[in-house]
């Protein structure tokens, strides 16, 4: 007999999506149960979470400081994710930390609940391949991702294309030339979304458009040419699909995280949180839907032409990109210089063999390569 | 075995929803057979269409002119709609004339493609008891009641309201006091629909929208006060569902029937038509959502009120509206008195027996009645 419960394990519980997935959770305590959290370094919010939900299992960084916490430390985070107590692993680390919990979950049976985009970026092929061979599903967090899983309900043989919306990020309005002098701070400034600030920097450069164009490749198993992307500025419709008739079929909702987090953790079912106010059309103002200026945008394609490529070149991507965002927000580049970053380390890739799949050390050990491969490409270039 | 082809009858070949109809079966020569055409009186359109299509069986109101025209005469769009080669009726006719053919149909194991939705405001209750007592399905036709249908697709048990799409008609930035003065040639100006003449003045007042609430709540099964109506001036977004976690999601398209005839015929499948460009939302402007004013719809309250009572007021709600809208269409009386005309004959209205069902003779009777009653209302008023 199944649990009664859905025992749930949050890994980077201290996150945006971390907190806002133990937010969902507090809303309905007859539905959910924590049985294990990790966090990175804030151990003060990590105790917070531990005191209220009362987890059996927990994790952080600090090794000593773990002794103190109460819950038993399991030691790792693949080994989190596969714990036999947990029925789905919400996946909301950052970077490459997600990917081993990612496949070891699937292989264990669990469902994951895949905030952690990146995962797919460095290993699409691989974590699908797991998610089939032991038939146990991904379940989308991401609000574009989440709206097109929940479009395609009921139309799975009558998808033409998917419409991937974007905000277009802090810099819509301004001109290619004017980024060169933008600051973290201005580029931290999401016009709709509070995310992360990794995710915000790649909003603004479109990297993260980039991203879940390739994730929905993955996760809908469609073909990049029927994956558009277009500029919609007011962050409501989440993503669209096009059905082989020529109509489109639309998911709106207000920009708020905890809705696509709860889908993920209550699917197929539909619930009701008192929390999360049902979205009013009349309440919004006008839908607007724009052809997306590449020119504004370098990064987005050339993460779409590395990003797509087999092997390891999705984690070389996913690698300078995470460097080349860090170093903009301690400014040590510029905004424009994102792409220039990400290019160097991209030309100095050789994947090994392209025959056969990475395993997975090898895309984790790619992606290290490629972040110090950015950082130490700008401290030779400021030299 | 099912016979390859849909094999389809058309009641009401020549009018709007009849001849987009048979625009959307030519595209399919594989796909949709047509056994059988009926029209009215434009003989000539009628004459066209058996040549090209070919049916085994038509019907029109001229008894002498239909000996003269190819195919057999079939005696009644009852019998038509029940002959053993027919798959789909397609119920595009008005008023009150489809009614016993839609009856007739479910009754004998046909789909009924319903354009004629006035069959729903009449007689809602036993249509859909014949819809399910002999299990057979009401394909919408119209485009409200199709977008509800198809967002509805994998959602059902996770519905928790229906939004229905109005453009507001000819008039929408009319004052109501500006509304005593127009002509029937303004009222025919639809902005964005190409429709019918009595549906194109239902959409001016409202009623039609109103009658779409009706409809919905019989098809869907949905209560009265999950059913909201907004204004949208565009008619991109044909209608959305919200859903039990507050979210929202659309069905955009191009202001063509063509769409949703087909989809009723293709249904489950969606095929690809040549002839109909797949909607582009980056072509579209911007998308609007605004409440209505119930000042300027007077109809629209009264026909709610109305047509959601039990027995025959359904049906004398809909004589009135159709005598009041041809009077306003000769000249006879003023748009502000559409109103006025429909309350008189309600009021008027004494109801047999609230306990018992009518039956469809009742129901046909009382919307000769009312027609009959709200003509009388007039001259006698202008006596």
């Amino acid at each position: 007999m199944a649990h009664p419960m859905r025992r749930v394990a949050v890994l980077g519980s201290t996150g945006s999506v971390g907190t806002q997935t133990l937010d969902v959770i507090r809303a309905f305590p007859d539905k959910f149960d924590v049985v294990a959290l990790s966090a990175g370094k804030n151990l003060g919010l990590l105790a917070q979470q531990i005191d209220e939900f009362n987890p059996e299992y927990v994790l952080c960084e600090d090794s000593e400081a773990l002794k103190s916490l109460p819950g038993r430390d399991c030691g790792s985070l693949e080994e989190m994710a596969t714990l036999p107590e947990v029925d789905v692993v919400m996946v909301s680390t950052v970077g490459s930390a997600g990917l081993l919990p990612t496949v070891r979950a699937l292989e264990a049976g669990k469902s994951v609940a895949l905030a952690n985009k990146e995962v797919l970026i460095m290993a699409g092929e691989q974590v699908m391949d797991a998610s089939r061979r032991f038939n146990n599903q991904i379940l989308p967090v991401d609000s574009e991702p989440s709206a097109i899983w929940q479009c395609m309900l009921g139309e799975r043989d009558a998808v033409r294309k998917l419409i991937i919306t974007a905000s277009g990020g802090a810099f819509r309005d301004r001109s290619p030339t004017e980024l060169g002098n933008v600051t973290p701070e201005e580029a931290l400034n999401h016009p709709t979304w509070s995310m992360g600030r990794k995710i915000t920097i790649d909003s603004a450069t479109l990297v993260n458009k980039a991203f879940e164009v390739i994730e929905a490749h993955w996760l809908f198993d469609m073909p990049y040419d029927k994956i558009d992307v277009v500029i919609h500025r007011q962050s409501i419709v989440h993503s669209m699909i096009e059905t082989a008739d020529g109509i489109v079929k639309a998911h709106l909702g207000s920009p708020d995280m905890r809705y696509p987090i709860q889908y993920a953790l209550s699917h197929p079912q539909r619930v009701f949180n008192p929390g999360l106010k049902p979205f009013d059309p009349v309440e919004t103002g006008s839908l607007t839907f724009e052809a997306m200026d590449p020119q504004l945008y370098p990064c987005f394609e050339l993460a779409i032409d590395v990003g797509r490529r087999p092997g390891t070149w999705g984690a070389a991507l996913m690698g300078a990109d995470e460097a080349a965002v860090e170093m903009f927000l301690e400014n040590r580049i510029k905004f424009t210089e994102i792409p220039d970053v990400i290019r160097a380390v991209v030309d100095q890739h050789t994947p090994k063999d392209s025959t056969n799949l990475p395993n997975l050390d090898e895309v984790i050990q790619t992606a290290r390569w490629a972040s110090d491969t950015a950082r130490a490409t700008v401290v030779g270039s400021s030299n």
